[in-house]
């Protein structure tokens, strides 16, 4: 009799068991990594998956033979991409402190310009061509997973006529997610992305917040206006804007959970699914296993900077390993430059970690991290309390998600003594409170109806099974932004306020002169 | 090696899947009705359930052995708030219509009025009974379920420190889930329940939109103010408001989803569980079924008015039963009145329907129904289109949803004629587009990364595990209402530029009188 129910599994099946197409235009370094476990558990599921990437591409191996590829040509090498994120990386990590206001904002702006120019050439070397373009309409896709950080994804999915997804972690003062998504930010307990800010904020705090949200929104109208609507525009071949490009999104995943944000309103179209590519812990190499071993009672503590950091000046390589000299743990370290003249014996150098293996394993009592996302969330996933030394972009405002919710200590990286990091890796290793903060942030991360992957696998499929999902998009996306905040409707009410205020007002002087003129005008002339 | 997932999965079995204790404060017809839902998956999972009602409940049957009873002794009986809630029917579906505005809403104040009066004294019922009330505190339940179409539930769960989840479909003008909840609701684009408006509103209805959200939120202020606080003041023997216990809630469970809800924004601890009753269909009682397949090609027509609505006037009746005549289809009519002069062969009466078998029927071809929640959602699960007679209460928003989401015609039930409800049965019947909608409708119910009851269940098991949901709970709580929207912000900032207005003003005329001061004068002195 329940012939519905039945049916539509048997539709499921044929539409998405059967395996899609999936078009894929991804990010680079650690957004590539989240983006590839997504890739991996949809390949298990048995869609085909063809991602396009550039010959410049310092990230995505092309040649994997689980995905298809499209690969476009660029007049710029890996070594130049890597070249320039080097200076980036070098400038925001010895020498933004030292620069002026201005120094800073200009170099800031050179870097967002220098970065812009490379992703419009990957875009033309797309849209040129127009065989590549033909080929990626015939084939159909169900669905483009697209990560913003390269533009011109959302672009390619409007020509081709492809529902499109959306994986990121932010954007800078959450200015796409607001003015594209029309997802709600409340400035007054929604705390601005680079504020050292939590959802409590004094009045000050608030002032700071609401001009903060107000500069990201100019900033990016004007970016926007200037640098890719025209750009937009020219490759569409009619007028088309970014922000209405994006705002088409059926579905936002987002790379963080309530473990890590601090509550605030979302839409139902955006999905949080931060530490997605989190799993258990498989068995260390066997060297590294006795080493940890070795360790005894006092266990070990990891320590990685991240992929994109290769090596350290001198100075602070030695500042960092006379300090991780002075613990009772053991240290391994993820570090491929010369060898400082302090390290201890009780600290190893490896050029790569197997981090989530380390991450979970019982020995481990503390991590040294940058706070890129994907790290802090395996973190997360196996209980293990922080020592942040940020770098750059959003890495202090995830250490201070950490840090306010007690699970970990940040440390500036240009600043920092020996003794500093001693102390802080001795507080979260021995204060039990953080010990506490991350197991309690690791049971929110577990306790979740629905793995992260998996509740990112429904959505895609969502999206392939049903051409979309349009009952998910607010009608927000239909109003100019006065329309939204009422400001026509307060306007008109003031201004029948205004008007009744002004009719009693005549005719109150109207019948007093009236009343009292004649009187009056008769004193006057006596 | 992948301890901490083991780990917390054991928690979870001792923590829950051992049962907790689950105190239960209901409201009563549909909403008892789906509450019970949630209570028996909740003891299919081990879960021990005590609900506490009154000897007057008409909805409770109070000798299942599947729950534990406390029943609190009140002045008045079943039949008495029976003859209330006929009352207030009979009203509101004959006479409301030609009474006049003034007359309609001292009416609506009337029945109020009756209605707190009624909930105040189960409310003195519980909190007088001092045994019962320590017997309560010495069960130390883990968890408190409340419908808050009875109030004083929260204050029950704040009384004895458990952390408790609402139920509910809505508050009128959502004035509780805003203000007590910090739900965001933008007038702009979030319809009023009660408006015949969507979420797409042109100026005139934003404009009444925006209006009536204030007053139903003067409305709501005035009357928990007046009626609500001090009662909540006097029972918990210190200052207490009724908005502030309420948002101590840890989730709210709203009984609807994006199937039903025009897209809008949410907060993370507001969860969409609409539909949680609905099952596949069983087989029918042999001589309906009989009777079912006696139709032919043209099937069947299902029609209630619901639980409440036992008879109707003879007129209304045998308008009803001469259009049923009319129309190829089968007729089975939920009614229990006198039969009607005019009912036809083709229309059978019974007392009681097995709605749920009969909608999931493959002969159904359409549902004449009153837009109650959860006939409403049996139609959206079994994918049926609805022809709506809305009687009362939020009936008419409900089926508004479903006729501008094309899956509906709706009727004036006063003043609706015999061939009206013809043309709305063939329409439904016979216009593809109605069954397509209702389709599309359905794909999205049974397309949810979860089943809604499962998905309830699993949110009360995580307070119940977790003592709260407190990472869920956003900081606007925590403000005052011009903190929330910023306007000591605005003030701070239109100050600020005042008075450099100011400043820049004076400045100049200063300059202005020494600069040409002297020559002015010097000319008038000429």
């Amino acid at each position: 009799m329940h012939v519905l129910p039945v049916l539509l599994s048997l539709l499921c099946l044929t539409a998405c068991g059967d395996g899609g197409k999936v078009l894929v235009w991804p990010g680079e370094f650690s957004h590539w990594l989240n983006m590839k476990t997504i890739l991996d558990g949809l390949v298990d599921r048995g869609h085909t998956v063809t991602i396009i990437t550039h010959t410049a591409t310092p990230s995505v191996a092309t040649n994997s033979s689980k995905f298809n590829f499209e690969i476009l040509p660029v007049p710029f090498t890996q070594e130049d991409l890597n070249k320039h994120f080097d200076e980036v990386l070098r400038y925001w990590m010895y020498d933004m402190a030292e620069d002026s206001f201005l120094g800073a904002a200009m170099k800031i702006k050179e870097i967002v310009d220098t970065g812009a120019e490379q992703n419009k050439v990957v875009c033309r070397a797309l849209f040129s061509n127009k065989g590549l373009m033909e080929k990626l309409k015939q084939e159909h896709y169900e669905v483009m997973l697209i990560d913003p950080m390269w533009m011109c994804g959302d672009l390619l999915a409007q020509t081709l006529d492809v529902p499109f997804i959306l994986t990121l972690r932010f954007t800078f003062g959450n200015a796409m997610e607001r003015q594209c998504g029309q997802l709600p930010t409340p400035p007054s307990y929604v705390p601005g992305i680079g504020f050292e800010y939590t959802d409590q904020m004094d009045f000050a705090q608030r002032l700071k917040n609401f001009l903060f949200y107000l500069s990201q929104d100019i900033l990016l109208h004007v970016m926007v206006k200037i640098k890719w609507d025209p750009f937009y525009t020219e490759l569409a071949g009619k007028p088309t804007e970014l922000c209405d490009v994006l705002s088409k999104a059926d579905i936002w995943l987002i790379r963080t959970y309530w473990d890590f944000e601090y509550p605030r309103p979302l839409l139902p179209n955006f999905k949080f699914v931060g530490g997605l590519h989190c799993k258990p812990a498989k068995p260390l190499p066997e060297d590294m296993e006795e080493f940890v071993q070795n360790s005894g009672d006092d266990g070990i503590v990891v320590f990685s900077l991240g992929s994109m950091i290769k090596n350290l000046t001198m100075e602070r390589a030695n500042t960092i390993a006379s300090a991780l000299g002075q613990i009772p743990q053991k240290v391994i370290w993820r570090y491929s430059g010369v060898k400082p003249e302090t390290l201890a014996p009780n600290t190893r150098l490896y050029d790569w970690l197997p981090q989530n293996d380390l991450l979970g394993h019982p020995k481990t009592k503390a991590f040294i991290t940058h706070g890129g996302t994907n790290g802090l969330y395996e973190a997360i996933y196996h209980g293990v309390p922080m020592v942040g030394i940020p770098l750059f972009a959003d890495q202090p405002d995830n250490l201070n998600h950490m840090k306010t919710k007690g699970a970990a200590v940040s440390l500036d990286f240009s600043k920092m003594e020996s003794k500093d990091l001693v102390e802080a890796l001795n507080t979260v290793i021995n204060d039990p409170s953080y010990k506490e903060s991350i197991m309690r942030l690791s049971r929110i991360h577990h306790d979740q109806p629905m793995k992260p992957l998996d509740e990112a696998v429904f959505w895609i499929e969502f999206v392939m099974r049903n051409k979309g999902a349009k009952h998910l998009r607010v009608q927000a996306h239909n109003l100019s932004w006065y329309q939204y905040h009422c400001l026509d409707v307060f306007t008109f009410l003031l201004a029948i306020v205004g008007l009744v205020i002004f009719i009693v007002v005549k005719s109150c002087c109207f019948c007093f002169r009236k009343c009292f003129g004649k009187s009056l005008s008769k004193k006057k002339t006596q």
